[in-house]
């Protein structure tokens, strides 16, 4: 989807937010800003990129106020070697800056750094139901599958509402597995205003609106990082998602990479076999991301850079924080 | 009990923790450290004072190293009017400073106003099994009475665990009712210890050593803000909490006033009909609870000098929690 489709998009997602006087009643008088999360999981993989970094780069431009944050507090909820996690938060760091993530258009900072988001999170958490986060579609699966699960895995949609509301985020680009969770921010931010006669707005979701990428060996599933083995018969390069996940998902990559259609990138290809396809594709997601993995080397290798760079998102993101953390308190009775 | 009596149980309670090398191996090393917290209801009624506050006074001096924190946010976990909250921090901060909370004994502050309380409540129920807190006999009790009980409600138990390992707390004075949770806390810094190679001591409880007051109305129940309608039919004063719970809970508490043995008491009055008996120990309380009274209100009647005291308390429990703090993040790979 080119820049200016995307623009015209954003223009009547805002367009909409402030015609519609019932639409978010407290955030009509804010003006917009971004927030986002992405855990830590070191070097994004081509899903990651293509799905939200790449979206996040161009929103810099689009609005004025942006935040990004890689939410290490969440990578706890599951096991996580500390060595790990510490260098996979260097890695998502300089890999974020690599693929341009400008910290001066955009403040990124590490959430665990930035105080009052676990506060905000106890405060929510004392307005949420039990029942409504057990009704939540993820943790029903997530529950499903772990004998005992843990609290934080149960509680992180309350911080993940914390972390937008302390920014007082009116818009959240997410991804449709979390479309659940922003709605419940919303809920969250109406309980809180009603009660404690508060201003949060309530934050709209900006859709992703590159490809949903596939995993490459199990294309009907999502990427992630583990995956197992291929099969496939059917010749030459054709689209078609349903009959041919494989090469429909390869052939959504090498669109998203290129910024042409679909269409354009099948019938140059057209008549390629597999093999020469692959190598094709290859070829042009090594092009493309190259540069950035040169970059991310080079920002890796100065961890005192990355410091200063994180810290100076910290210092901004903290102003913001402890600004509404102090209303709240002053409206729930604290202070 | 006397203070003798007192400090002889203390001291056999510091050497048990000294000399068994199986009772908790990473508290061995550190200093003795008192902590308790109580919720800001306002002007403590007797069975508070009785129940804790009198202990803590005397605590100040057995212990070199004593916090004790007026917890606001524990109070958000059920519903609460914000100016009320507000006004009854001062009066419980007012309160225990009258009852004899020697800020040059021991540090007094607001839970809220300190920071990482909730940062290490994150991580612990991050580690915590939903399982755990589910089989908690209070919780069992509370989410049998409420219909759509909070996620606060639920999760209290943990942020009362951080509470306590944020400042390595090695003891803390405790009501029956909240052995569980101290039993929890243990748990989790084991696990913690375990999981990170941390050392956070596993805190023994001190049991209150005052009686435990029943409600006046109600003798067979604890002692709480709001309770209905007495009755009773034998004559004069005498000591049996099983058929006689009314004038034996009054005879407990004249008891600890007056620091004698209900034997003592009993004798003493046991000359009096009931009205009479009620007419002196209502003297007795006036007379021992009427200059705390008279403090507590003129304590009350300047918030500067309150919010100086808790706001001196802030930044000396901020010096520990900061360091805990750090250290855990490290820990964890966070940092």
């Amino acid at each position: 989807m080119s820049a200016h489709i995307r623009n015209r998009k954003l223009m009547h997602l805002a367009k909409r937010l402030y015609s519609n006087p019932a639409a978010s009643e407290s955030s009509v008088k804010l003006k917009p800003r971004v927030l986002s999360g992405i855990q830590p999981t070191g070097i994004p993989h081509i899903g990651n990129y293509l799905g939200a970094i790449k979206n996040w780069v161009q929103l810099q431009d689009q609005f004025d106020d942006v935040l990004y944050t890689i939410v290490d507090l969440h990578a706890l909820t599951v096991p996580n070697d500390p060595k790990t996690l510490r260098e996979n938060i260097y890695k998502m760091a300089a890999s974020l800056l690599a693929c341009g993530i400008d910290t001066n258009k955009s403040i990124l900072f590490q959430q665990s750094q930035v105080p009052h988001h676990t506060d905000l999170a106890w405060l929510l958490g004392c307005i949420c139901t039990l029942p409504r986060l057990q009704h939540l579609p993820q943790w029903k699966e997530k529950s499903k599958t772990s004998e005992n699960p843990g609290i934080g895995l149960f509680t992180y949609p309350i911080l993940q509402a914390a972390d937008i509301l302390i920014y007082r985020a009116t818009h959240v680009p997410v991804g449709e597995d979390q479309i659940h969770h922003l709605e419940l921010t919303r809920d969250l931010a109406k309980i809180f205003n009603n009660k404690f006669n508060f201003n949060f707005p309530r934050p709209k979701d900006i859709m992703g609106e590159g490809p949903r990428i596939k995993s490459l060996r199990n294309p009907s599933a999502k990427m992630s990082k583990s995956d197992v083995n291929p099969k496939n018969s059917i010749p030459g390069i054709s689209y078609d998602p349903e009959s041919r996940p494989g090469i429909s998902n390869l052939l959504q990559i090498h669109a998203a990479f290129t910024n042409e259609t679909v269409e354009n990138v099948c019938e140059q290809c057209k008549s390629l076999n597999k093999v020469q396809y692959k190598t094709k594709l290859s070829d042009i997601i090594v092009e493309s991301l190259g540069p950035i993995r040169q970059e991310t080397e080079r920002l890796l290798s100065d961890r005192h850079n990355l410091d200063t760079i994180l810290g100076k998102g910290k210092e901004k993101a903290a102003i913001i924080t402890e600004n509404t953390w102090k209303e709240v308190q002053k409206s729930v009775g604290l202070l």
